[in-house]
């Protein structure tokens, strides 16, 4: 497969866990991982600017095939010069393969883009999986489509983002072992036919991840992870059941990265929690995307470090943001987090911010999202920074309480 | 009076006209007039920073007086160290006194603040008017409020911005002229409690505006223009009636500016459209403001020149903006217009544009907004460049056909 112009180098690994820095380069630029990856859903991020999200220090984002095969549809996409001209993005960008909104989410609702919390039964909009496709209809008009892992692999070259994923199937999260088995083959077949549609795009422009299957079951994460390795996929993605919780998830990713290929780069698909970050950095996750940061904002949230709570002489105990709304800021004079560096943070106080959220004011969700953007950032520069002096435990003390 | 820290001189005088190109020198800044001012209602631009806002060459903004009394409360205002400092914007500002809300519309929503379309009956609202000043009920709680001319400038002050004005009442659209004469008087004697309250504040850091009234009248806006120019007012803004449709309004204008002192600079209250700006200009107004701008962007509507119809094989009569919602930008790879220079029309299609409205993404209204800002900035800066070259009316034929 040709991906000359593409690369992962590993510039650096922990001495204490899985852990490694990576340079992930593509025609659009250089990402140094561990990296995040911010969700512009339907080719745009929800209150930020591409100008903003540069000074921000954003490296890459993403765009959700499913929206944007509906509205605009990628062939009005792919007239318009793909995804990075249409929406003035000149940095590396990922497309999904729309799998995951249409098995497991049925609409395009932001406030239902809980990645990482499966539904436990089937949208109404998914009428029909099988051998061939997924068969689902249109949030926007209910109109019948069919997505087939060819079809996936087709939207997602009109799109022409760097990095693109295979068709999977999203499990259910309560599926059995014998579900899992099943579904996780028909993934590799549906892997196939995505690798073999992909082979007949224009070379070297766009490079192709394939998904580790096998839900929460450790002999069949073996067996997907052997069949991803023998496959010439540029990249790997952490696909399937994660499990129920933290810790189910934290055994889960252990078990799919240890049997993976460690020369390519993974990415663990809808996950950003702080501490789920540091947990997968050290497993050897090098990307992580999630709806989190941005949406969060939306709601006036801002994240925060514990130093933020300290200074407030608050406990700062599993509390990653603080709730702007809150009538406490009415009159606070400090920006979110004095230490932040990010163009809220330079210019406006709490108290502002306190009274955009309460006057439903724009600016509120703009603020809020570029200061969000800017913590993801740091949160991760953080990272590859502490990682290369091997002091990633101290770094994260910084970040979680 | 002391206004040693603001001035306003006259760099230039129109050789056909009572235009003229000015310097309002102010202790954040320089406006360059004639200019428009930017409505920050609620001590936000809605779908633009700050920052955005300098970048798109605005030179002055101005806060509204009762919606900032009602939330946050010109207190908090007063704590956070004045509006300046709160919305972090460092150049000139204007807050306006809070009658025109109060008279003319009843609550706060952005869809009435149809500035110049005044209202034939009473908002509900308004409970009572006499000499002491109105009663009104707040549009967020309900809760009485009386707004004197004292109370009015005690808020600006608070607020702190650089500009000021004094308390009038907006009289409804229909009424005689024997109530326009009574009321005109009133607002008189409310100008002079205005300005006996000013003069208590500390020297030097606000300029006051006086509003002439006298609606339709000759014979009283030659009354109303007269006391305007006796007293020690820095600037003077039309207030009052200005009839019912636009012939009479140029008819009013002009006859409210003939008697003004012309040595003071002059605001059109809520005035922004394109010929109505070219007009108030040959009457000597220094000074614009309106919502449609602003408005218009979160609309789907981008302001426009003739020009932009004209490469579109279209009649641009009449046809000030283009929406955008409209489906045939759904492919239409050019920027909302090739000859400007705002970040919007250097970085976004009209087909992303569409797709963006289409999908209800707030980057619509920020994209929208700051090419709208910058029109209007352009079109303003047009006319000053002119204006120095005695060509206005060509200027005038590039921007209204």
């Amino acid at each position: 497969m040709d991906y000359s112009n593409f690369s992962f180098t590993i510039t650096f690994r922990a001495a204490v866990s899985k852990a490694r820095l990576g340079r992930l380069s593509t025609p659009h630029g250089i990402v140094e991982t561990p990296a995040f990856i911010f969700c512009a859903t339907k080719a745009a991020i929800k209150g930020a600017t591409p100008q903003m999200m540069r000074e921000e220090n954003t490296q890459i984002i993403l765009a959700n095939t499913y929206h944007l095969m509906l509205q605009p549809g990628s062939d009005v996409v792919a007239k318009m010069g793909g995804l990075h001209r249409f929406m003035g993005w000149d940095r590396p960008m990922l497309t999904d393969s729309g799998g995951f909104q249409i098995f497991s989410l049925g609409h395009g609702s932001v406030a239902e883009e809980v990645k990482g919390r499966r539904q436990s039964s089937r949208p109404k909009s998914l009428l029909k999986i099988n051998e061939e496709g997924a068969n689902f209809k249109s949030y926007i008009d209910g109109k019948m489509h069919l997505l087939t892992p060819e079809k996936s692999i087709q939207v997602q070259r009109d799109l022409g983002a760097d990095l693109i994923v295979v068709l999977d199937e999203c499990t259910p999260f309560h599926v059995d072992k014998s579900y899992t088995e099943r579904s996780m083959h028909m993934s590799h077949r549906w892997a196939e036919r995505s690798f073999n549609e992909f082979k007949k795009g224009p070379s070297g422009v766009q490079a192709l991840y394939g998904i580790t299957q096998g839900g929460v079951y450790p002999d069949l994460r073996k067996i997907s992870a052997d069949f991803v390795n023998s496959m010439p996929f540029f990249g790997h993605a952490v696909g399937g059941s994660l499990g129920a919780n933290k810790n189910q998830m934290a055994e889960v990713v252990e078990m799919a990265m240890e049997p993976l290929d460690p020369s390519r780069p993974v990415h663990l698909l809808g996950i950003g929690g702080i501490s789920d970050i540091f947990y997968g950095v050290t497993q050897g996750i090098d990307t992580f995307d999630c709806v989190h940061p941005t949406r969060l904002a939306r709601h006036g949230g801002a994240l925060i470090p514990p130093s933020v709570w300290e200074e407030m002489g608050e406990d700062p105990k599993d509390r990653e943001h603080m709730n702007l709304r809150n009538a406490r800021f009415r009159e606070d004079a400090e920006p979110i987090d004095k230490t932040c560096e990010c163009q809220t943070c330079q210019t406006m106080s709490r108290s502002y911010l306190h009274h955009l959220l309460k006057a439903g004011e724009l600016l509120a969700m703009q603020a809020l999202t570029v200061h969000n953007v800017h913590f993801m950032n740091r949160l991760l520069k953080g990272i590859r920074e502490a990682l290369a002096l091997n002091r990633l435990d101290d770094e994260k003390k910084k970040w979680i309480a």
